[in-house]
This record gives structure tokens, sequence and C-alpha cells, in this order.
């Protein structure tokens, strides 16, 4: 017997059908006689119509009215799995943000959940009852409905997940693992069995959206296993049994892999946008006179190179930003100029950024130089490049994408046999 | 400066536009210094999608789920409202029911409201805030959300308005006001000014569809004046300073109508079926025989008409129920047909019941009697007569309905003079 959080989502629930079939999913699990709570998104397109409404309504609305007006859609998806749960025999109840309660801090909107009182979930356990937990969402200090942010019932699992000490949360979804790239990109990716916390972490920042990156924290913080496995998979040929093991990609700590890779996968980020300043003075305080105005307005500054000039009088400086940040970035390091003191700038859209991630780089020297060599035989011009201990990340034209990822996935062995 | 509750319903929130009207609207309110809290119904067509899925995942569902899915229509609105009160500088805040709270009894899908805390919402009157309540729901003792039923936005409202020591409760929706009869059946039929509770409880009750009935019986209790007003008029054509009077139906005491009619409204209920059980023995117990199995079963049993034969050795009796539980009802009375002892049972469809209603028939004799000669002369046969102290019903074939209701209300005095 274990005890499981399961978390489907939006597509997985996109209308009675698909709600029915998660039902069979849950039932697996409590047939073998696992303690199960589910985890559900909102039904796929309705929180998108929610919203839709709330910014007609106004577009600087109020994020505490926006939090309660969103988070409708997991109310109705949670009541919905729980009849249908009931009406094939197993005994189930919806559990919204406030009831259970997950507490939230205060930022609505994007909150970050602070506490969860999990007992009446695990009291409840005891006579066979599954929770159906509306995801997305909480209850912020001032008794109002606050949400996690888009993507925010991985979140919501994971912390469950953590509050009820499961022994697993199996996030299901529209693909049936983590990839070591994306499968659209490289036909000759491969399915992970297993990838570390920090590995995914990377993963998920760096481009692969399979999973929220704040659950993945979150996992790892708390040692929560996690799995990404297919809700479109029949849930009767499933094995749940004591022995079995689920088919998918489990996320887990280094320590729980035995076999480390060097390089586990390749991860990519499209509308990145660099902006170069030349011809700045060399002097302390000049990083902070460019990035402090652009950190107030909420620019995401991203790759940074610093380059200085043969005698050492003049620097240039270029970095990143998201493609929909230029433009406000441009106008925040206008109305700098003469504080920064740059004779130029100059800035490109439509680029992107590939990223190579790998524990085993922690261990073997010269990772990157091979990917570097091996682009570069391909004519494909490097930008800029950033590094970090388990993964390196290069900015290139956009043009390049597909052949820059399926390069680099070839040459660190990640190709499928088939 | 007065304290007004209003209240619109789902077709004047069917979508953004009629939301932006409905903030028009609130915006007048509380520009001619008024405090102002607005009750909301779901959008029209969402709470029928609620149910179409709930209905969907089990026919057999669970109360408290259905009341959770449901109520999420009311909350959407609730917080749209808000924002686009906001929007147009109106400060506002929605309130769901278990954040007020709104306690009600544990009869999920039917609660009654059992105590309503409006200290918060009057609180926060002394700074202009506008409460926009969400209709419709309360929360259970077992901190689960409750819903009051179909139409119960209008109780929430009435009940708000009496939490709140609100001077009056305007229910706005899709017509102008409370007409003598249904302006559809007679085109001579007028706005009334004013009706008493007490009539309107019995137009209500007895077919008109304008408020629900619960509302009405809530307001006479608590003394809550309401008000019946379109909210398809243009907000800013209209006066609400402090001598203006809307534009509508004012519901209210006996005491506070000056001029009383004999007659106020004729009101028809369709879809009525009669059933007659023949050569009944006349003993006691018979009454309780017929109608103890059927109310064990939820037939809501209306006119009763019992007639004892010549020498009194047999009774008839003949009562009508909705059409729709016509099958079950004679089901029922098959089952117990040796126990009751009734020689023959027939039953009739497609039959409507015509009534009139009027605070003056207390006073004045042979107001019914008008009527069955003013049916008799179109040749409208009366099936069955039932009379209370302010109103009486006759049961005639549907296909004279019309004709019924127009004659009663040349005859009564109630045509326009257009």
């Amino acid at each position: 017997m274990a005890r499981i959080v399961l978390k489907f989502g939006g597509t997985s629930v996109a209308d009675m059908d698909r709600i029915r079939n998660v039902a069979r999913h849950v039932k697996r699990e409590v047939d073998a006689g696992h303690e199960v709570a589910v985890v559900v998104s909102a039904m796929s397109g309705k929180t998108n119509e929610l919203v839709g409404w709330a910014r007609d309504a106004s577009p600087m609305h109020d994020a505490r009215e926006y939090d309660s007006i969103v988070a409708s859609g997991e109310q109705v998806t949670a009541g919905l799995l729980a009849i249908t749960l009931q009406g094939i025999g197993v005994d189930a109840r919806s559990w919204l943000g406030w009831q259970i309660p997950i507490r939230t801090n205060g930022a609505h909107g994007a909150a970050r959940i602070e506490d969860i009182d999990g007992s009446e979930i695990i009291k409840r356990f005891e006579t066979g009852q599954v929770a159906v937990v509306a995801g997305f969402q909480g209850i912020s200090d001032d008794n109002r409905i606050a949400t996690l942010g888009r993507g925010g019932s991985d979140t919501s699992a994971v912390a469950i997940a953590a509050a009820i000490k499961a022994d697993r949360c199996d996030i299901y979804t529209d693909v049936d693992g983590v990839y070591t790239t994306d499968p659209r990109m490289a036909p000759k990716a491969r399915r992970l069995d297993k990838i570390s916390f920090e590995e995914m972490l990377e993963m998920a920042s760096l481009g692969a959206k399979v999973l929220q990156v704040r659950s993945v924290e979150l996992a790892m913080v708390h040692g929560v296993t996690m799995f990404v496995r297919s809700s479109f998979d029949d849930p009767d040929s499933i094995d749940s049994g004591p022995n079995a093991k689920p088919t998918g990609t489990m996320i887990c700590s280094e320590e729980d892999i035995v076999e480390k890779q060097v390089v586990t996968g390749i991860a990519y980020s499209r509308d990145e946008a660099q902006i170069s300043l030349r011809r700045l003075p060399d002097k302390p305080g000049i990083s902070a006179a460019i990035f402090g105005p652009l950190a107030q307005e909420y620019v995401n500054v991203d790759m940074i190179v610093q380059s200085v000039s043969e005698d050492g009088s003049y620097t240039d400086m270029t970095f990143t930003v998201p493609e929909g940040d230029m433009e406000k970035a441009t106008k925040v390091l206008e109305a700098n100029k003469e504080k920064i003191g740059y004779e130029i700038m100059q800035n490109d859209k439509g680029l992107v950024k590939v990223s190579v991630i790998g524990m085993g780089m922690r261990s073997h020297a010269g990772v990157a130089a091979t990917a570097f060599s091996a682009l570069a035989e391909k004519g494909i011009n490097i930008r800029a490049i950033t590094t970090s201990e388990i993964k390196f990340s290069v900015l290139i034209d956009a043009d390049y994408t597909e052949l820059a990822v399926r390069t680099l996935h070839t040459v660190y062995g990640l190709d499928s046999a088939a």
C-alpha cells in the first residue's frame, strides 16, 4: 500500500469523457489498495475564457477578484470528478483551497503556498475516501481565494504530497514522460526513465514545458518523488500493484539514480532578444547602473556577457531579455543613457537559447567544448554563452534551432537506437 | 441617503456588455449617495451548463458536490462585476457565501438561510465600498457550499437586505414590474405600482414567474420593501435622488397601500393534471389513505374536490398534480388500490389553473361568482374550484387559457385604458 497524489491537467479533464477516463485511473489506484489524493486543473480552455472576461471587465483588474473568478474553473472540475468517482463506486469528496485549507501569502495571482493542513484528508484515507483537490488555489490571510499562477496545479499537487507525506506524486499529462529533448524538434528524442530534481529544474527553467518550475523546486526541497506519465493510456491496461513501476519518467534525488549520464537533455527557449550597449566606461557600478533600472521595471535579464576593449578603456555589455520585454527595456535604457554612459545601443530579435543539461558536467571537463565545435562545424554562430554547474546555454539565431538541437542531441549520445 | 440592495438575474448579467450596464446602474445609486449591496446570479445559461455536466457525471449526484459546482457561476459574475465597478471608479469587492458568511442548513441543493453576518459589509459601507454578493449560495455547518435552489438569488437578495437592514431591495429583471397578468397572454395587462406581500406571494405561488416565492415570504417576514424593475432601462436616464421613486412595482405591507383593489391580478399555471378516484367508500381516514402515500413519494397535490353521492354511500375524490408527476401518482395509487378502495381511476392532462388574486376579497362578497358567470358566458367549463382568503382558482382545459385570462382581466376592471 502506498499513499499517492495524482495530478491531472486541463487536457486530461477537458470534457466529461476525459473526466470519466481520469476516474478510471483513480479507481485503478484505489483498487490496488493505495490511499489517493487527486489534484485537478480546470477543463482546458475554461481558464482562458475566465481570464478573457476578467480582462474585458477591466485591463487593470483587482488580483483578488481575478483569483476568485479564475479559481472557479478548478472548483467545477473537482466537483465533477468527485461525482464521477462516486458514480463508479469510489468514495470521494472535493476540497477547495479554503476548505483544506491551503494557506498562501497575499501575492494574489502568483501566490506562494505557506502551509497546508493535510490532517482531515489523511483522516479520511482511513475510511477509504479519495480526496479530490481543486488545484491552483489556496486562501490568503484576508480570507480570500488566492491562485498560484498559471500551471500552479503542479505546485498544488507537490505541496499536497508533501503535506500528507505521500510516497509519490504522479503528474498525468498529455505526454508520457520527460524526453531528452522536444520530440517535435528532434525525432530521435528518447523518454528518460529517471531524471534528478536538479536536472529537471534546469530543463523546466530553460524551456521544457512538461512541468512547472516551482513544482520541481518544491519537490526537491521536500523530497517528493514525482512521476510524469500519460493520462491518455488506457487506465485498465496499467498495473498498479505493489511491485508495479509506472511507465513514465521518475523525478527523484540524485542518489536514486545509479547510472548517471554526462548529458541528460537538451532544452531550448524561443523568443529571446539581445541588447548590446557599446563603448561604456569600464568603471565600478556600471552593472548596477544598467540592470538596476531594468529590474525596477520587472524586465527579466538573462544571459550577460561583458567584454573589455584591448586598451581597457571601454567595455561592451551584451545581455538577453524576453522578446516581449525588448521595447520596454530599450526605453528604460534610453531614459538612463546619460547615467549609464554608453555610446551605442544595438538590439536583435528572433534569437533562441539552446541549453545542455546534465549532472555529469560537475565531474567531466570539456563537455561544453564538444558543443562549440559541433555547432561550428554546422556553421552555427554562437552569440553568447553562459554556464553553470550542471548546464550551459548558447544563444543562436532562431533559424538554426532545429539543427542545433539535433546536432547536440546526437553529439552527446542521446539519440534513440530506433 | 438610503441603504439599498440591488439584485440582477441571469439575463441582466448574460455577458460583459450586460455586466457593464449593471455597473452603471450601481454607480448611479452610489453617486446618489446610497449605500449599496449588489446580489448577482450566474450569467444566463451558465447554471444550465454546469447542471448538465453534473448530471452527465452521474444522475444520482452528491448534492454537496453539485452545490460546489453550480455555485461557481455566481462566483464568476460577482468577481466580474466587482472588477467592472472598480474600472469605472466605484470601490467594490465580491463576497462569496462562505466569506460573509451566509449560514444555511444542510439541505444541499435547496438549503434555507439560517443566519447572515452583515457586519463586515456594513462596516465597509462607511468607506463607500459596494458589496457584490454572489447570490444563490451559502455555507452549511459542514463547511461546504450550499445552494438555495433555482431562483435562489432573489432569496439571497432579500436575506442580505434583512441582515444589513436595507431600506429597499430592488430586484432588477427583464421585465419592468409586476403586471396584473402575463402581458403575453393579455395585451391589456397593466403594470402595478404597488402590490402587497400577501398578494405577491399568491401571484408567485400561482404561476407568476417574476419573483421566487421564498423571497417574497422572507420579505414579508422581515418587512423588506421590494421593488421589481427593469435592468434594460438606460441607467443614466433614471433619477436615484432622495425623492426619486423607482419605475417598477413596489412590493410592500398592506398598510402602505392606500387604494386597495378588490382584484389585483390574474395568474395562471400550466401543465396541471387531474386525477379522479371514483366510488370510494365514504369513511374517515380515506383522505389519509390517498394523500399519505402520494406525499411519501413527493407528489405535490394541489386542488382537492370531494363529492358525495346522493345517498351518501360513495364518494368521489378529484385532485390535481403537476403533469410531470402524473405517471408517478397513478402508479402509487394503483399500488394502493385495495387499501384505498376506489373502483375507477381516471386522469386528464393538459389542464391549466387560472387564479384571481386580491386583498379586497376579504371584505367583498361574491367576487368569485362574477368569474363563474363570466366564464360560463364564454362557454368555458370549470373542472374544479378552490378558494382562500385572498384568491380563488379555477381549473380549466388549457385550450381556453387565453380566453379565460382575458375575460377575467376585463371583468375585474384590470384592463389598461390604452
